[in-house]
């Protein structure tokens, strides 16, 4: 596939980078919200809220633009499919920390952090690879990089959780709210992985 | 894109019909489940696992009228989606009913009357909008409310989650249970925004 | 259709007959599983990684053949949802018996036999099904045959569900464990089910 110039799919692009971007800036909410005490999370929570409402507006903007674009740079349905994965990510995001200040969780445990460091590495990635997209180029590293940090992220997760079983001295109210935010990071991971599949997809057909 | 007058269209459009008004009626057996007592919740599972056989049936006689129909209305991927995730609300409703009576759970949390409330009216609203995919005309409508009603949803399920985890006086494994049905609930509300979003791709590819 | 003889195509057949016979060996690990003690079951979980990692070379061999294939037997995306799902597959046998020996769960519930025995038999009838997808014949009698036994193991599970939260005098953590375990294999069942709808669905556009 050779290059395309179209003025009109310059915005399918960016704002399929619109939406990675976004996701870059609700990583680093989290980040921020392992390194606070419970008052100031609720802020967080608040924040990340209003990241998901920009990129449920870039969503809708792209659905639009594919309903009123004659020609669209991939199938429709690819379009769509990777504007839902997207969404997918910030849903997962949105929705688990605002579990932690829900649940009003206190201590969180340690291999957080590097769950959320992953998130972070895995919207980066995704956000430098959706401009690649136009000449679909050098996309091939992009969702290798994803599934080794997928890889990593369930290695993590089921670490975690058998920690969070066997060496906790928690009770089970603890363990259920935990288990809730310990998945949710993970289902967050799992929709970049369904990103880069969607993109894997869309460069084999285009290619 | 134009009326369509041939006889074959007319009974994928009733087929789909069919699907939204059985979710219309198990909404309906949700309702009653609320208002009865432990011992007569059984017959109300039994009654919505008839309902789910008949929208099981609904759904083969659409993908054996996809097999053997030389044209179909619309792509037969979006038939076979559109059917699936009706299928997916009605699996989600029969599951959580059939939970609180295998659970054998007492009383239930005051929240569950607004998310069956919910429910009701997008099984309504699904049900409306099925015979408008023969024109694909007013559709818009439709998946903006269900939208917001989706978003409704969601707001409710986290207060619900909030107030299983912090303000009762449950032991662990009633958490367990509960949330298992709040859960399942949630996800019946997503198979309805599900639903809708593969109408608005419909939609998208056909006008 | 007729016949397909080109070489290329072989591959393909050979590749998901691949994917399949390693879901057989992956569900007689899992009767294994049930009959060893706690010990012996680490190297049932190493072994299954080493399934699972031989089906993910499967399941790379396939996209990469779809890329570098002029004609493929099927659409494109048939085949990568195909290998997705059967990768499903694997991920969630996979998963629930390392959450078996994660959670160092000992006496496993009476019901848990039948639970594999069902997923073996899921297993066997998929394996036998792939090189049927050459001609396309006498394939309705797989799909039928899956639904009927996804029909037994949701039934099942429910009853495994009933009885862990009625039945048993163990403790909320031992209930949150088994639990997941439970919702494992069920999700393992569901994604042979997601199998036979894809191969459905290519029978119907093929045919």
């Amino acid at each position: 596939m050779g290059f395309r110039l179209t003025p009109q799919d310059t915005s399918f692009y960016s704002l399929f980078a619109t939406s990675a971007g976004l996701l870059v800036e609700a990583t680093r909410e989290l980040t921020k919200l392992l390194e606070l005490g419970v008052p100031e999370r609720t802020s967080i929570a608040e924040r990340l809220r209003a990241l998901e409402n920009e990129a449920d507006e870039a969503t809708h903007e792209l659905i639009k633009k594919v309903n009123t674009s004659f020609i669209t740079p991939f199938d429709r349905e690819d379009i769509h499919n990777l504007a839902a994965h997207l969404d997918d990510c910030m849903d997962h995001i949105e929705e688990t920390a605002d579990l932690i200040v829900l649940y009003r969780i206190g201590v969180l445990p340690e291999g957080m952090a590097e769950q959320i460091e992953i998130l972070s590495r895995m919207a980066e990635v995704t956000a430098e690879a959706m401009p690649r997209l136009r000449s679909l180029n050098d996309l091939r590293s992009y969702w290798i990089e994803i599934n080794r940090l997928e890889n990593q992220a369930d290695k993590l997760h089921r670490k975690m959780l058998a920690d969070l079983f066997n060496n906790s001295h928690q009770d089970a109210v603890y363990i259920i709210k935990m288990k809730g935010v310990i998945d949710g990071f993970e289902e967050a991971a799992d929709s970049f992985e369904k990103v880069a599949h969607t993109v894997e997809g869309i460069a084999v057909k285009e290619s």
